[in-house]
């Protein structure tokens, strides 16, 4: 799919670490609370229920304040490529409020991972309000931690 | 899933024709543009790409006015379970006004066909508003109309 220059936000790097290292970051809850968050907010709580229409959930903590994620997973082929969203909950209810879609992809190159996490919004006006929030530098202090994670296992 | 009586509307009935007429009624666009709409609405464009992510689209014309609806699949098994939302749009992106998603289901019984349509809402005040509108009136004469449909196929 074609990047919409107007609605969606995306990420890519090259990271040192395998598919399947990546890949049990993102859907162990265990492992996920430790790179999820950029430090030094802190992911207190996750639930992974990994098929489609199965809950996602993390709530971080930052300050002293809790910021919960409600979402389901849309697609899984494992080590390649996992769709999340928060536009609907787990069983498919639709939500509250919808925020993004995520569309983590992976493929091996050079030995190494690439890595794109591309997230889409419903209008502009959501995209840059996600930009303002820090989607850059958030999401990339966060796969930094993920990519360090990814190295041990 | 368990019905939600505060969030959910639901409507089933006993249909005489097979879980596969009843498919193809809902799948082919020519079909569904002929049942889809209570008279005197009529459906004057259907768009399925049946696929989870793939397009569902629908254009109703009543009293000189339009009335879309853009939304995509998210569970396919054919003959047996079908599930679509508006809350995102083809490619998953999150919609502007998300409304429902509709979990249709088919089996056989006693030689006819056990015809499900659970319609999930975010609140219960989106589901009033739903039921308003005229969900049980709405969909019901839906259904006699592809029931009628479905035995001549």
């Amino acid at each position: 799919m074609i990047l919409d220059p107007d609605r969606d936000l995306e990420l890519t790097r090259l990271v040192s670490a395998s598919p399947a290292q990546i890949w049990r970051c993102w859907t162990d809850p265990a492992l996920l609370r430790r790179w999820w968050a950029p430090q030094p907010v802190e992911t207190v709580e996750a639930v992974i229920e990994l098929r489609p229409g199965g809950r996602f959930f993390t709530r971080m903590l930052h300050d002293g304040r809790s910021f919960p994620v409600e979402g389901t997973f849309l697609e899984i082929v494992p080590q390649e490529r996992l769709v999340l969203t928060d536009a609907l909950t787990a069983g498919w209810r639709p939500a509250p409020e919808p925020f993004f879609t995520a569309i983590l992809t992976l493929a091996p190159e050079a030995g190494q991972t690439r890595y794109t996490a591309r997230v889409l919004h419903r209008d502009a006006a959501q995209q840059r309000r996600h930009a303002e929030m820090g989607f850059h530098s958030g999401w990339g202090t966060a796969l930094t931690q993920l990519e360090a994670l990814a190295a041990t296992l």
